[in-house]
């Protein structure tokens, strides 16, 4: 027997990459839920005759949704967010509402103020490699946002370590396929400004930064980051340098990473020589590593490369609801 | 000594596209007219120091600008032309308001009411390989729709010929890049939609297919026009298909061409077994058509192809100017 | 338990899906066959820790493969398919060279001799919604073309429904994603020749010219087809001209599909006003087909999408596969 | 009156590049000269009717070349130059073969060995902003990798005004189109591979890294280099992490680069605030500079912008031939 869960902003690309993975998920079956959006697209309507509510708390209630996902923005979720844990079901939010875990942080990275204080010391994040413990507990979950994925699940095991020089700290270089832009018409990703152009924007004060800080447990100050626009829908790719003075080679580079993840089921580890693509990741829920270590210099590269929509986004939404209603970790995932 | 000329319209693709093609130009000076739009991009201001004018008569009489282009949409060159050629310039207006000829067909394909009916009979239709006689003594001149561009170079001389078989008709199957569909944000252009995708819109009732039934004779029964849109930012294809029972070969086919086209600069024909590609037309005022023939079953295709922001708008625009102004045809476009 | 099946040509395009396909179905597992072929890369190698033998009569016996998929060139499955039948197992070619029936069409159009006129002629052609009866009980099913799937599966409803005017004919204008060309490397499918264009080629004698005359029993005079290379990976779509001087509406047109295709799974029919795109047919053995119907001139334009590599080729054969071996004919494709 | 140039390696992307600039060069006119290679395509032939001749002593001799680009591989470099200069003419050659300085270096970047040590020690590094003065008397001149060209540009004015923190080194994260590999057919280049996809290669130890030194006065060690590839035709793109613990706001990081570049015509700087893009220098020889400063940590992050094809290639050979044949620096290339 599938569980009823219901997806609110599915009319945008996190939306519909969640209603392609439910509708593949052996206990999951989705619920649309319609909030000030547009009507789902005709393709959608007709291939896809789901279930479709009006997302009030009377109706999650009624649907008995065990969970909500919220691909939703920011204000919405924090609009929304009481509202479905007060009907009784549960939530992971997508948006960057329930990230940061302090009101100041909040205000700092977003600009704006947080109007729900007790559900952002409440929420957990969720990045199941290094918060599995909390999630299947929590009511509500904030889902990480997709640079911060590729960049936590590379950098943190290097801290853990302790194997880099924190003085020099560590560059990441992240590169983002449109998608992650969202389904709002904009100039910045209308075709013709995109297609044969490469662009890097928000340098050294991307939103982001704040999540890699905190699960990493670097400083602002160890850590620069770029996040630049490839003409491409989907695919995060990020290239990261740093000093490991202690380590003596690309092998025992990645030892430190095989350590971390052995039982891992998402992350898939590059041999020496060898570097993730995005055609790799692409649709999946994986995040691939690779290394290059100089070990006359101790400078080191790690290669970390995600689906912005997958593990970066709707993927991992999946695998928190997942860990959060009892199903095995990988279902619908692989 | 150069003549000032205005663009009306400087920050969609076509008036970027004149705005590039006119500070090459050796007899033209451009000068930028602002009329409710946005601000050229900082990239435009710092690298183009460009005269800068309010679009007013009487900023565009005291600067004493030869020639303005309309760069804009249907209700502002209705607007915008009366008003400019009171100020004593002359007009080439890049909108569809003053193709058509008549109020009945302009309300019948553009769905609203034309407001200039005297200036809409006085406009010339300014293709110049079919109309260059009319256009040196113009006030206003209406350049040709992208589509209708390619289509009419490549049937007229066929209709011309009385080569086809004319109940059979005519099938324009047309491909167009996604700049033809301006430069304001919406979904259907947004990257992510075209970005890998391939789809029909307008099928049999596109608004440029009046304009080809005007220059080349056609009826509307005996046109089948579907306007397609390529994932690339430039570059219109058309191939176009019919029975003509009284021709011998290729060679005949072409030879059609080749007496038609002899003088024209713009018109490039390819020997037969070789077609026209984007490539070869993109930034340039060329129309490049290539010819095929099965003379068993008198079965013909033709391939046109132009730039649909070159030949088919700012390029044409200028070529336009160029015989207005008494320059050379060339001038600035080789 | 599920049956062994084997893939020859699995480093190419098709194999490659092929073998994505197989990964997921529930009753069948992939087997790599070796054949003068590349090392799959190390990506498969890795992530897809499958069997894999030398494609020889012997290890296919003795691994007790109840089918094998040739995703080979024509001259390779030519020379393979009697070994695989010789050895016990069944067989779906996805190459040319058992498509055609007779020695002569064979020759006409792939300008080569046929090396296996008995298979040949025994082969059974498998377009399941035209072909189903015969293809459970075949030895060897020729897998159709990509672009002839797309062009019948529109196109054979009109002539059974008698509906077109036949002395106009009908145009198809296809467009292919570049995957169709397959993976070996040359200028014609380099990036830079490909990115920002669109040509045309193989103008009315293209190869898969035969096997829409042979499925929708068309003449040759009355078909005209063209096959054009867009910049994008995978995705066929074709735009079908034609005259039916007794058809009355768009509805009355799809009517014509509807009836034909109403117990097909595959199948989809847009209702009028909307039309497919690739977007909607990428990664699925779905053929999308949408009308237009101008009843004032009795013209209509039909058009059709699939996946290339989908219900154009891999898809397509799983299907076959599935109808060969008693499975659910949908096993791994929905 | 125009001097004869010639240009070898016609068929590739640089050398078809050299041939679009020199068609409008007001003082060189360009001939093709034919060494082992593919004709020029029919669309060169047909609108280029050009003076082509054998590449060989006599013909260039004969021909009275003023200058001959070697648009060549190292090793056919290598064969041409000293052959060129002793039939009296000059040379750029764009090829790694010459940029080095010592046997040593090349043997070690290059992996083979150098046949011509003498040309190797004679040759000029063609990088006109920093080596102008030897450029106007040299016979052979090494135009620039296109890789550091982007680099040097970026970083030699950080150097020279001692601002960085040099044990932390500088990171140089760089992206590539798909032109910068050439137009040999390879599946790394292959369409279907490259679309959609972004991928790192050469990390640490691509042989372009030694240029960076050489010209920027850095150690190895203290460079850490990254080459990426884009899904897009022509642009690089370079991004520049380093701490400048000196240095106290983005303002003042710029004035480094404004005192450095105050003269040059090729570098267009951004204002903090903007960051340069691929759009901005395609088709053109600018070097375009942006920078980011956080000066409460002292991280300073440059975007170096250049067409790959352009000012790191055939643009910046047509410069080095300007000087040397004492032609305004600029001609043909604004």
């Amino acid at each position: 027997m599938a569980n009823r869960v219901g997806i609110v902003g599915h009319s945008g690309y996190s939306g519909a990459e969640l209603l392609r993975i439910l509708n593949r998920h052996p206990h999951a079956e989705p619920v649309l839920l319609d909030h000030r959006e547009s009507a789902p697209s005709a393709a959608i309507r007709r291939h896809h005759p789901l279930l479709r509510l009006e997302c009030t708390p009377e109706a999650v209630e009624s649907a008995g949704l065990a969970l909500v996902f919220l691909a939703t923005a920011a204000e919405v979720s924090m609009e929304l967010a009481p509202a479905m844990l007060h009907a009784g079901t549960r939530v992971v939010d997508l948006s960057g509402a329930f990230r940061l875990g302090t009101l100041e942080r909040y205000s700092t990275w977003y600009e704006q103020l947080h109007t729900q204080p007790e559900l952002l010391a409440e929420a957990v994040y969720g990045l199941p490699e290094f918060c599995r413990e909390r999630i299947p507990s929590a009511r509500l979950v904030a889902n990480p946002g997709c640079y911060p994925t590729a960049a936590n699940l590379a950098i943190r095991p290097l801290l853990q370590a302790d194997a880099i020089d924190r003085p020099c700290g560590i560059v990441c270089d992240a590169k983002s396929g449109v998608s992650g832009a969202g389904r709002k018409p904009n100039l910045t990703t209308s075709f013709c400004e995109v297609t044969a152009n490469f662009s890097a924007y928000s340098i050294l004060n991307h939103r982001h930064v704040p999540e890699v800080l905190l699960v990493s447990g670097m400083e602002e100050h160890e850590f620069s980051f770029t996040a630049q626009l490839l003409p491409l829908d989907r695919g995060i790719l990020e290239t990261i340098y740093f000093r490991a003075p202690g380590i003596a080679s690309a092998e025992a580079l990645l030892e430190i990473y095989e350590k971390c993840y052995a039982a891992e089921p998402f992350i898939r580890l590059y041999n020496p020589g060898h570097m993730p693509d995005l055609h790799g990741v692409a649709r999946t829920n994986f995040c691939d590593i690779g290394v290059t270590f100089d070990s006359r210099s101790g400078r080191g590269v790690v290669v970390s490369a995600i689906d912005n929509l997958g593990k970066g986004a709707a993927g991992q939404a999946v695998q928190n609801m997942n860990l959060m209603l009892g199903y095995p970790e990988t279902a619908g995932l692989l």
